[in-house]
């Protein structure tokens, strides 16, 4: 079997089609707006139905049997590409931006959910001057991806067998074959029903505190994990306790594996609650929030470095506040700042930077290595010290009451290397380009794991538009590679993937 | 089976007498050299013989069936602590520092071969200002722990099946089965005879550049990978060419597995060279000398960050010199240091930050994660990429033409999950003492990958003196639990290690 490009080039072609069709949304919001560089999103949508059309009729209706796993990496690894690619023109045509690797980056920022953001530096606009054609393009990019990832993370990925996520398969009537069977199709209606629900209701519990088009950008950016706000100050501009526990419990919300909203919507609440992975990640955002509350109340942060601390709070209120928003905003990749946690006291520092290590949970619009894995590889960790005690005993790994099989530990195991290995290879790069270590490994660590601040000169009050060019295709590549669980994206690299 | 504390005691025992004749040459140093303060070691030598003394011939001969893997992981883990806990005591008595917790810290420092030092801070005299007595027992630690630690790792840990150490045995006639043999000896007697003759090679092609005194301590620290100097300056107070190279050839020697050695001296040149692990330590080192060469060198650096570089050579020579230095240093995890690299270039700095997490070869006298675990983890990912490829398919991993046995692959990589997880923790505790989060993260990493320079307040010209005292503890902790692969301490944590 060699690749059948038809088959890839025909799914492309029909997911440009759908693109041209997004693109038409950010064109009516610039036509409501009297925005003239909205013509930009009817000449990209145009593009996109061209290219899409030409490559979806052109190309016959594939048989069943050409669709196998290999079809459907190359689908899932070019989609973000090709999408980005083509969703990146707007920025160049309407004259928003002069750089077309700024322009991708920003795309590929959102469709990635990552919220990395180069707008605000210099030589790039700022947020705020923006026509609300672009900043809706931003939010949309970021809603599409989420939506996305979800399917691809709960039905494609699955099937495909990577990185263990046949473990993290939705509850919901799924394809057992291994080929993209009909049945895809309905799991992903109903997660998508989902998707759509939780955020109108978000959308709702904005509306009395900001206008509806930032509750719809706010409320896209949540839902997605991904963090592109409609102000330079991101969530922290509004300075409001109702806005910042709103979108605290939403990103929360869009952290947790959607096949437990679904299991919720069914009735069965108490396998929710008793799902390991949720009491891992809910349980980490409560000690992180406790931590940095404690190292940023004043009455409290002294016990903690008394000579040098940073920004405290004087009040607990306003420390847990504070502490929750940037605990989530990190943790589910979502990125989303209402404090520069970069001047808050250490202690609080270095809970944020273990936070940029964890992730959302699997199946949910969060990145990064996801909360399921850390448990499977601390329960994998202390079995083996068991092990040691008792050389003979044969002991099982368990998720969930179930036994984990080993070849998914093994897949789970070495995810994290690849994932190391690309952390610490942009890290070189990123120096080599000129920036210091802290930024370097910072904006490394927050693209993989599609987070957006970083630390350094890409710290929460700061951007990338000063990363030089080659730099910005790297960061892409790591958000990209990221996103799409490493696996997917790496395996279109090895020798074998083209061989016959 | 329940532990047998008896034949942990007398072993320890045993290693208290053997502590009190180490004891005895910086006695003899100190008297050589007219220095008071020499009589706190026969003070210290008397306690280790009294204490030693008692549990060595009080407690019994332990039958055969009385040693078993339980009782030689107690002796591992507990022998570092006591013979620190012990060792400290000269500092303190002789006057040459007031607080034990420094006192600790730099003897497990020594030991455990990680050349971290709380020496020319604020607080505690320089080093130059020490009795010879007290530099010699630095590097005399250094050089006992290098010795212990490839016994332990070449000999008795691969028989307590400890991180897949199984694969690195000595080709010596070692044991087979589970108890500590008769064997064991004959392996360590062969090992330290090759450490012996190499650490006198080194000697004598010191003494032409340095005075006896300064080339056996640099001798002893070289060779045990540990990196205490007698010069506030490091190696690189001598500012010496000839002295660089060759201890950054010999540097280089004592991170290979010494087994190596070994079969070279039996005219097995060939496997030693087919050996991959040493092609992937050698290539590392070559490639990050390349790199930072590059990054350092005059004409080159422009390449790099055009705006804003650091420190830079403006000859070629140069900049190979203190990248060979610098790279060989910190992959053995020596630590050594001939130039301040923190002040580099950023692609330098990026560089040695990556060597951070490399270490040594199984079986030499580095610490850190070793290389061969490296090379089995690049090896386990390729293969599952390629897994995903053809899921049928039967990829066995193999290392120097062997297959792997899936039992190592699992111990291995939980070796890295136990590894980082301690170094993050080890971050967060250093961070709530009040170390910002690249001091926190550096000396944490530092530790415990026994290498001693780190990044921020402890990075190669500065020392840890300022660490608060409970981060001394940590720290020595870290130190002694990477030393010891970890496993070997924290199975005295589980819950099943004690129960029978």
């Amino acid at each position: 079997m060699v690749l059948n490009w038809n088959v890839v080039a025909r799914t492309l072609g029909g997911l440009l089609l759908f693109l041209s069709v997004a693109l038409l949304m950010p064109a009516l919001v610039g036509g409501l707006y009297n925005e003239p560089a909205a013509w930009s999103f009817l000449v990209s949508a145009a593009i996109a139905v061209t290219i899409g059309g030409v490559s979806w009729y052109t190309l016959g209706t594939p048989g069943r049997e050409d669709v196998g796993a290999r079809e459907g990496f190359a689908i899932v690894a070019l989609s973000w590409i090709v999408l980005s690619l083509i969703g990146a023109l707007p920025f160049v045509l309407g004259g928003v931006l002069d750089s077309y690797t700024n322009a991708f980056f920003e795309t590929m920022s959102g469709f990635t959910t990552t919220g990395a953001t180069i707008f605000g530096g210099s030589g790039t606009p700022s947020i705020e001057s923006m026509p609300n054609a672009f900043l809706f393009w931003r939010s949309l990019a970021h809603w599409l991806g989420g939506m996305g990832i979800i399917v691809l993370t709960l039905a494609i990925l699955p099937i495909l067998g990577v990185g263990g996520m046949q473990l993290f398969k939705a509850e919901v009537p799924g394809p057992s074959a291994d080929k993209l069977t009909p049945r895809v199709r309905e799991t992903a209606r109903r997660l998508w029903l989902i998707y759509v629900g939780i955020t109108v209701v978000e959308i709702l519990a904005l509306l009395p505190a900001m206008s509806l088009f930032d509750a719809v950008n706010h409320a896209f950016a949540t839902m997605a994990t991904g963090g592109f706000s409609t102000e330079n100050g991101s969530v922290g501009q509004y300075d409001s306790a109702y806005i910042d526990g709103v979108i605290t419990l939403f990103m929360f919300l869009a952290g947790m594996n959607f096949a437990l909203h679904f299991r919720m919507l069914r009735g069965k609440a108490i396998t929710v609650f008793k799902d390991e992975e949720l009491h891992v990640y809910a349980g980490i955002t409560l000690a992180a929030t406790t931590l940095i509350a404690m190292a940023t109340w004043s009455p409290t942060a002294g016990w903690f470095a008394a000579d040098a601390i940073g920004t405290v709070y004087s009040t607990l209120g306003e420390a847990i506040r504070y502490a929750s928003f940037q605990s989530v905003a990190i943790i589910t990749t979502t990125g989303f700042g209402t404090a520069d946690y970069e001047i808050w006291p250490s202690l609080a520092v270095g809970t944020i930077f273990l936070l940029f290590f964890i992730g959302g949970m699997a199946g949910s619009t969060g990145g990064g290595v996801k909360v399921v894995r850390h448990v499977l590889l601390v329960k994998n960790s202390l079995k083996e010290v068991k092990q040691l005690v008792h050389p003979q005993a044969i002991l099982p790994i368990r998720l969930n009451n179930s036994v984990v099989p080993k070849d998914v530990m093994g897949n789970v195991l070495s995810f994290i290397v690849l994932y190391l290995g690309l952390l610490f290879a942009g890290t070189l790069v990123m120096a080599a380009l000129g920036l210091d270590l802290m930024s370097a490994f910072g904006a490394a660590l927050s693209c993989i794991g599609n987070i957006g601040p970083a630390f350094g000169t890409m710290g929460p009050t700061e951007n990338y538009a000063h990363v030089p060019a080659l730099g910005k295709w790297v960061l892409s590549f790591l958000m990209v590679a990221g996103r799409l669980e490493i696996y997917t994206i790496l395996i279109l690299f090895a020798p074998t993937f083209w061989r016959r």
